[in-house]
Order: structure tokens, then C-alpha cells, then sequence
């Protein structure tokens, strides 16, 4: 188990690891949906949504599709969902649509963030690794108090995790050696994209980042560097006083 | 005048305007000039440094050299710097010269940017607008409290300010319009060339930037849409609670 000492800096995915998107998400469509597919559940909704958001990054990640921003990618996928559910687009105020696409900018944080972050920042250079664009990291960092030292993801690094170019993007903006840095998730597959380019790695699982019935990323594994419940606790590991 | 209700975010210039760069670069030269050239002032040495950051900028802003990050330019000017005070660099450890170059990351906020900031990031997006990277805006902001929401500037645009494409890419990343933003600084030639970007601007004198005997930029040159004494009366201004 490494011990901390000689990491400087922590990126941390967010959607998933450090706010709840699945709620936020639901939270924001209900009204739109009751106005428009008032049957519709919004938790369903959200999933449906969710779902495009790794293909739809896939085209960027191939090299098929030059680099677009996250809210690109949330609206055309937030056009097909419309669509499949039958919902007539036409017939909604462009606004409308604009300000439910937003909805990825108004999420809360999970209970433990905002106090495990906090702490971390006092040791550490904290920083989002997200897909998500600056100014989506932005609005959720404003409104949730999320303390980080500096955006940090796809926008800076011009490039979607897990590519390895996101990692080593991130390294070199940080100026620090890939073992200096530790990249936390509650996803497994974003953990071991980061160790292959030689970042450390913290798990902390969200057990219902999917709902009730989340089957996936329920558990390491692999032997990440850090294991912990939640922030708070990486927060311990790292050494960071309560 | 403006009265601010349309502006969501402030872009900050960082070296004169929130911090002292030539107190802190004389601060950490001292002890170094001490071991190499005790003779030396170490006001003088910071301003010669700081003498060759336009020039050596001008050569990526006319496209003569690809963008590189600020620390790769202060270490070039450094060592034509000692070279032209006849200090043998090839006696100097290496670490040393490392050292010193990072002088940069180290300075400290004029006494009212900490308190000033924090108000105006309760109304509005705050980050720096610098034409230093992202580890280096980071450092100075950890190590002095600057309570950025997000750091924006050179690293993240690939240009340098005053090239227009510094402004402009700055606000595609905030997704506003230009009148949406307003710059902040000490300089009247930073503030014209981002009004001609249509950004809304600041004019904070800081009249020791050069020390006690400076005679540019001690007043507006143009009737920018704030003039402030200090980061707490721009706050004001901008009606921000206290």
C-alpha cells in the first residue's frame, strides 16, 4: 500500500464520484416531463440519457469527431432520448430544451464531497479530471461548494478519459511525474486507464451512482493504491487531518 | 458606467494586479544573489528579469515559436539575465537556477486581493486571466488563499495576452458573451486590447508594481467601465456585500 508521501496532486472523476448525476438529472427533468411525457419516470429518464454519454464521446475519442464540448454531446444525446421516447422536440421552446440540457450543471455533490474535499486541498493540489468542459465544472463547483485548486479534463487536455492522452494530458499541465498524482474514481475502468499511464490509483465506491440496482463498479477491481468508503476516508488514508 | 448587473464572470490579470511580483521575486532572489553576487540589488535583479517577459512572449505571439508554458520563458530569461550581470551559471547547481526560476510561483497577493476576491467571487465567476500556466497560477493562488473558481489564461487559450485570441478564447470556454465578462488589471494596454474584444473592463492602479519611482499605468488611460482604488472597492462597485 503506497503511503501518500509522495503524492501531490489528486484528480478525481466526478459524474458518479463526486456528485450524484442520477438524482440531479431526475431532479431537473421532472418538470419537463411533466409538462411533456408526464408517465415518463425521471430516474428512467436520466439512465436513458446517461446512456449515450459514453458512445457519444466514443466518435471523439476514435478521432471520427474533432473535440467538442460536453454540452455538445449532452444535447444531441438529449435529442435522440426525446426522440425514442416519442416526445415531439418541435413542439418545445428551444429554452426549454437549452435549460433542461443544463440540467448536468446543477448537480449535488454526495454527502461526504464538499467536508473530504476540503481536507484533501489542504495537502494536496485537487483538481476534477472530467469529461465534463470547465465552464460544467464550474457551475457545479459554484453551486455545491466543491473547493478545487483548478479545473483540470477534457477541455484542457483537448482529449476524453479513459484515452491515455487525458491522463498524460493532466500530467504535464500539473508538471509532476504520473506516480505523483493520484487519480480517484468510483469507476474501475477510469482507474486503470490512469495507472496504465503510471498515475496512482484511490477507489471509492458509489454504490448507487445507478440506482437501487447498480450491479457495476460495486467493488475494486484491481489492487488500487487506496481503497476508501468514501472522501472522508481517503481523506484519513491520505493523512489529512479531520 | 456600467452598472454590472449584465457581467457573470471577472478575468483577473495576476502579476501586478493581485500580486506583487517584484517584492516577491526580490524576496527569493535575495539569499540567491547573496551566494553569486552580493553586490547586486535585489529590486534591480527582479526588474531586469521581469524586463525581458514582454519580448520573450513576443516571440509566440507573432508566431515565430510555438506556445510554451511561462517557466519555460523565465529560465531563458534568467540565464541571459546572469549572463548579462557576467554570473557564471555553469558554477551554479542546477537545482538552484530551478529554484530561483520558480521565484515566480511564490509571490504574494497585494493586501487587498484575498478579501477582495472572495467577495466578488460570491456574485460573480473569478478566475485569472494570466498570461502564466496553470501550475503556476495554481501554486501562488494555494500558497497565498486566492480563491479562484476555475484557472483560465495562457495554458488553457494557447495564446498570450494581448493577442486577441487570448480574450477570445477565453470567453468561448465561459460560453458568454463578451459583455458578459469584464477584465480586471493594472494595465490600461491589457484592459484596451481585451475592450477590443468586446469584454467589459477594470482599472485597478497599483502604483508600486515598479516600485517607488513608477510612471506608467498610475492612472486611466481610457474611460474604462470600472475604476477601482483597490479589489475591495471594484467589489463594491460591482455591488458585492462586504
Amino acid at each position: 500500500m503506497a503511503n501518500g508521501t509522495d503524492i501531490q496532486a489528486l484528480l478525481f472523476d466526478v459524474f458518479g464520484t463526486v456528485v450524484d448525476w442520477r438524482g440531479g438529472v431526475a431532479r431537473e427533468a421532472r418538470s419537463f416531463l411533466d409538462r411533456y411525457a408526464p408517465q415518463l419516470d425521471a430516474y428512467e429518464f436520466a439512465d436513458a440519457w446517461r446512456s449515450k454519454y459514453g458512445p457519444s464521446m466514443e466518435e471523439v475519442r476514435s478521432g471520427r469527431r474533432p473535440f467538442v464540448r460536453l454540452d455538445v454531446l449532452h444535447y444531441e444525446n438529449l435529442s435522440q432520448v426525446l426522440q425514442e421516447y416519442r416526445i415531439d422536440t418541435a413542439a418545445i421552446p428551444q429554452q426549454e430544451l437549452d435549460a433542461l440540457n443544463l440540467a448536468w450543471h446543477r448537480l449535488d455533490p454526495w454527502p461526504d464531497s464538499v467536508q473530504g474535499l476540503g481536507r484533501l486541498k489542504q495537502r494536496f493540489m485537487i483538481a476534477p479530471m472530467s469529461n465534463g468542459h470547465i465552464r460544467l465544472m464550474m457551475d457545479i463547483a459554484k453551486r455545491a461548494g466543491l473547493p478545487w485548486d483548478a479545473i483540470l479534463g477534457s477541455e484542457v487536455v483537448r482529449a476524453y478519459k479513459p484515452a491515455p492522452q487525458a491522463y498524460l494530458g493532466a500530467v504535464e499541465v500539473l508538471g509532476l511525474q504520473p506516480d505523483q498524482i493520484c487519480m480517484v474514481a468510483a469507476h474501475n475502468g477510469d482507474l486503470a486507464a490512469a495507472r496504465r499511464c503510471g498515475l496512482k490509483t484511490a477507489f471509492i465506491p458509489r454504490p448507487t451512482e445507478h440506482g437501487p440496482t447498480q450491479t457495476s463498479n460495486l467493488r475494486a477491481e484491481q489492487d488500487w493504491d487506496y481503497v476508501a468508503r468514501d472522501m472522508n476516508d481517503l481523506a484519513s488514508q491520505l493523512g489529512c487531518p479531520a
